[in-house]
């Protein structure tokens, strides 16, 4: 066992502080990894605030985890020591369901094994997230960082990266589509970025103006305010796809006219109110409403391929792990461009 | 020009009576057809008396069109005089923009010209439908009745048939599917029927027991009432496909439980009151929610050589044109199975 330096919830309403967890030394099919970097995804704060209910204390928050291979087990061919890897959103799933033997082991049928906040499927023993100087994992849930991606801006690609990709290559969006990206926050910011990458011409759709400067920036060809009311009229039936990443409370109807016949738009959060959706928006153009979760060890990797391929990397603020509850507070305020990403070495020292 | 005999609605509140009204010769590229039945559409109820708005008076209703070509303008070359032939619920459309081009004349960016309750193109006469016993439609928009089919329970396919074949096979509905019909009216019937000729599994999901036996009787394997809760449970997660036909209000969170992963269900109704849509019983399943609106003219030609192939045709109950105030009112109160026909030499005595 190896004894690691960790930050962690030990209840819903007391912040983050140092915690000891101990890692295993890596079974024959497992590497042990040294964490560089870790992401912080808006999820951390919902579980480590049990938003969402049903969460476990103490919790080591963080899955989007990017660090280099400290040791290996036996059976492991495929990684070397030294070798730049990373760490989704789970560990672990039933490998024998639909789901998981097409290479979509997010929608297993009993439940992905989470990074953290869940239980290993042998032993039942909780999981503990990046936010930790070390971690174990079998090496089918281990991806390949391409030494050209800077480490740090490559661990936010490990959920928002993924989550925007997937569903853009699963609805085959290509080159010349006209892709609209609504909201501009982690999720946004690598949708827009993935898109432009994949050669459409991405709109991005955000309440207000403040925005527009910042979204050209990341390479989209146009922004519309959505608090302007006009943007409805003047962008309708505009768009080959949607890609919807708000949390809060909207309207999709009025996204829904948005869209060209046989347009689809995906949702990616999950409002506290579900929106209603009218059934003549859908049927007048043969429209569709869509939603994706995250994506498979497979296309996660294919993902990380395409990013380096195309220059693509998260847009960071990079913090110490002492920063992380004063983070905490300005996500919720919306105040980062795009995502906070713990230097896992401030914990080494803090520890 | 043709006076002929018609069934009308003089405005929204009086019940439909005999009225006369003028066909046109046909033109270079036009057919004029002697109908000989004429399917009941709810539609037709609906815009009989108003209830969607904007309808124009005197109206003649019918968009399930079966008739004998009559007389031919001279550049048709692909009907003969007598052979069977059938309208359906638009007679024309711009023909230029991206959906007619690709033979999706019904999402005409210009709007398709309506059967009835619409005005022509190019003189923007009003358009006068099946309720009548003649029709003068431009050839591109007449549909050939293969002989094999029975002519009166052809006419349902019209409007009924194609608007139940086209999202079966847009999305790709195949042999060994599990699919659900929700509701079992004239459109349900009819997507049970054409999703068993494709060699699916078909469950009817209606309110209550009372249509079991006659959904096993169309050809359904299975059958659940939708009143008792159990069925959303024992169902969750069982159909590739769920073809919903219910225009009354009803919550579609519970039947998108009912799809697996990547199961897409598909609204052909309009409720009221529109349902809210939980963006989790999307997003966990990668499911989707989608619309579809008829058919268009090489689609709907092809339903019906399809139904002919296998034998496929409405059940109807054959009525008189006096009988149709009350067919509406039994329509309603849903009394009927599957679908009045109208037989329109009912209406030649009549006239």
């Amino acid at each position: 066992m190896h004894k690691t330096a960790a930050y962690a919830a030990v209840d819903a309403r007391t912040p983050l502080a140092p915690f000891s967890i101990e890692r295993r030394e890596p079974g024959p099919n497992e590497v042990l990894i040294d964490i560089l970097y870790c992401g912080v995804c808006h999820s951390d704060i919902h579980q480590a605030r049990d938003e969402w209910g049903g969460s476990a204390f103490p919790m080591v928050p963080g899955h989007e985890i990017v660090g280099r291979v400290a040791r290996l087990g036996a059976n492991v061919k495929s990684f070397q020591v030294g070798d730049a890897v990373g760490v989704g959103c789970f560990v672990d799933s039933c490998r024998e369901c639909p789901q998981c033997r097409a290479g979509e082991e997010q929608y297993c049928d009993q439940g992905m094994t989470g990074t953290y906040n869940s239980r290993e499927r042998g032993t039942g023993a909780p999981t503990y997230g990046g936010y930790s100087t070390r971690i174990t994992v079998d090496q089918d849930y281990v991806l390949r960082i391409p030494e050209s991606i800077p480490l740090d801006r490559a661990a936010p690609l490990l959920c928002a990266g993924i989550t925007t990709y997937s569903p853009l290559k699963h609805y085959g969006v290509k080159a010349g589509d006209e892709v609209a990206v609504v909201g501009l926050g982690g999720l946004g910011h690598m949708a827009v970025k993935i898109a432009v990458a994949m050669g459409a011409r991405v709109t991005v759709l955000s309440t207000s103006e403040s925005k527009r400067e910042a979204a050209l920036a990341l390479g989209a060809q146009a922004f519309a305010a959505t608090r302007d009311k006009a943007t409805f009229k003047t962008l309708s039936r505009s768009f080959d796809f949607i890609i919807d990443s708000v949390s809060g409370d909207h309207d999709y109807n009025a996204y829904l006219g948005l869209l060209k016949f046989d347009g689809t738009m995906v949702l990616l959060g999950i409002p506290e109110t579900p929106s209603t959706v009218a059934a003549g928006a859908l049927i007048m153009q043969r429209r569709k409403l869509g939603g994706s979760l995250i994506g498979g060890i497979r296309e996660t990797q294919e993902m990380l391929d395409f990013c380096a391929e195309h220059g693509v990397a998260s847009d960071i603020e990079l913090i110490d792990i002492a920063q992380i509850n004063e983070a905490y507070e300005r996500m919720i305020k919306g105040d980062v461009r795009y995502r906070f990403v713990i230097d896992i070495a401030s914990l080494g020292k803090a520890a």
